[in-house]
């Protein structure tokens, strides 16, 4: 070998899923795999106002460097949003900003995994989480999961079993990939939360936190765009002081100008007003992508009816691989991302995820009848 | 504790001089202890032309999430510019956009460093280097330097009494912080690389590698700005795919929009002009900044001479310990950065870094003569 690498690398190998995927950059590909926002929703014109109002009036500023925090103007709107809408009662500084919540993700890992370390998840769980968690050599105890979120007598049984398990990830709004919300009885705060298309507002689990304990993760990347990278973690403001140190070492800081940007956006335009437009849609693309399961998939079918996010979970009957039927779409021009990527240990190869945000209803009703003729084959 | 950390966060403390150094932030202390660009000279209506440009035309592009290996466009530019202005040859497979330069050594650390392993750097060497490594629990062993950069011969010993040596890090060109510039017998490439004032280029010691071995970091920061955070990695495509599998787990890319602002910034404006303009001032105010360490220190000191970057180094006599020096020297409204700190193994307690980009040239002569009154109470 030529270059000798970290043991963590053995690990990390290019997925074969991304490979495949490759091929859904192709115009005539109708795909499901992404979890990109709709990008004709992008606010662009109010994004280079509030671009040239802070070029205009504090450019030096903007484009110089500055706290490892992050822009502090930002960073209280952020805790008053997370106190006003989730009932936390978060300060300035308890909040720093990351590059989107994957960057909160690793820096978790960071902070708080040793080789060897367990961490409990959902089962399944957010992808990349496990691509962040798993490089600090870190084992997966699942656990599992229905239509409420995580099951607690599972997870106080998980606790007992791995006692000294370091962290416990959890998605309680609209999960990725289910697209599942927890129930009043079992919450938290994640990136859709924002995105809710029915049923109301639930308080953030962190609002329950007698520990301290809790950390959470959010970004703009659903509500605004993912193009800035702007995302951030909240937490106690001691523990908040050690990312703070983390992330020094990591990369400095996120960038200024696109910190500035978003505050002076939130500032100068109206974000909820910006949201319900998003939520009008994607709602749509959610009936419509519902809908045409129904209609196009046989019954022996289970899938989740999120009220929120970009997702809809898919399980087919047991014998079918996914990975297989992805290679069978692909020659269809239809793609979704299988979904044993989802499980950090065990096989659940009948499973598959759909998202309906980044496409028109046409598209969303044409792809799935696709998938349905394929299953039919 | 409360909060259950990794083994690493034991070495992870925040720092007592970057606590000093807050006291800096008033407007009537003359501070050298950054190493911040002069925020005058950044291209402020230039940026909000390519901002506004790249926003009119491929606005939902910048806002969308984009790939881990960054804008190709960008890509294609900095090797062109490697192989013109430094005799690599570089294609653009051989590139990643990273945070900065600091995400660089961050993902190399993460990419090559098992606990326990050894860096071989410079002594001293650049102090945020030195956290981005350590967290990966790597063992520095420091080579002596001179006027020329790292002496290969303390080089090929250090080589011989750690064998399994996992890094070499090096900065050829006007160190951090140092100053120092390696002779072209012992060549690479850095951030400060283009910030010449005299003398001229040299090429990389990526062009003399026959191994494929050596990796080169580079930025915006210096010669742009550092606001947008965006900065490379280069080598050849083989480790270059892994640094991307790194990067896809720690934070999935860099700002589309930052990346294409550059990259459109490059096309439509003289980035050379604008460097010959960064270098004018800069190399007056080193002028200046060398000039009155002559005329205001003592004459048992040594100084480097730098021919490029943002910093001199300065060597007082053994008696003196820099970190006192500070502290008496912020009642004198006057600041630097003690040396000690950018050696990760022993005590060199009469050293300082002078930074003398950031200030007009009369606040430099009065700030060194403050030190200057201070050295002689």
């Amino acid at each position: 070998m030529k270059y000798n690498y970290a043991r963590r690398m053995a690990d990390m190998k290019a997925s074969e899923i991304r490979e495949l995927l490759k091929l859904t950059e192709k115009p005539e590909v109708i795909s499901f795999a992404g979890g990109l926002p709709a990008p004709e929703l992008f606010p662009i014109e109010e994004i280079k106002q509030a671009n040239d109002y802070v070029l205009d009036h504090h450019g030096c500023q903007a484009l110089q460097y500055s706290t490892t925090e992050g822009y502090r103007p930002l960073r209280k709107w952020i805790a008053q949003r997370m106190n006003t809408q989730l009932g936390t009662s978060f300060d300035v500084d308890d909040i720093m900003i990351t590059n989107g919540s994957q960057q909160a993700l690793d820096l978790s890992g960071k902070l708080f995994l040793d080789e060897g370390d367990v961490v409990l998840c959902e089962s399944p769980t957010y992808l990349a989480a496990i691509s962040a968690f798993k490089a600090y050599g870190c084992r997966f105890v699942e656990v599992a999961t229905d239509g409420e979120g995580m099951i607690m007598s599972e997870l106080e049984h998980a606790l007992k079993t791995e006692p000294d398990a370091k962290l416990v990830y959890v998605i309680p709004n609209f999960q990725n990939p289910t697209g599942r919300t927890w129930s009043l009885k079992r919450r938290q705060n994640n990136p859709y939360g924002e995105l809710r298309y029915e049923g109301s507002f639930l308080p953030s689990i962190k609002s329950f936190d007698c520990t301290g304990n809790i950390i959470c993760t959010g970004t703009f990347s659903k509500i605004l765009c993912p193009g800035l990278r702007i995302g951030w973690i909240a937490g106690e403001a001691e523990v908040i002081r050690k990312y703070v140190l983390v992330k020094q070492g990591v990369d400095l800081q996120c960038s200024t100008i696109a910190q500035m940007v978003i505050s002076a956006y939130l500032e100068q335009y109206d974000i909820d007003a910006h949201i319900r437009k998003i939520r009008e849609v994607y709602r749509k693309r959610r009936d419509v992508a519902l809908d045409a399961v129904n209609r196009y998939f046989s019954s022996d079918i289970k899938y989740t009816k999120p009220e929120g996010g970009l997702f809809l979970w898919i399980e087919l009957n047991d014998a079918v691989d996914t990975v297989a039927l992805l290679e069978k779409c692909l020659e269809y021009n239809v793609a979704f991302v299988p979904g044993n990527s989802f499980y950090p240990n065990r096989n659940k190869p009948n499973t598959l995820r759909i998202n309906f945000s980044n496409m028109p209803e046409d598209r969303i009703e044409e792809g799935i009848a696709r998938i349905g003729q394929v299953l039919d084959v």
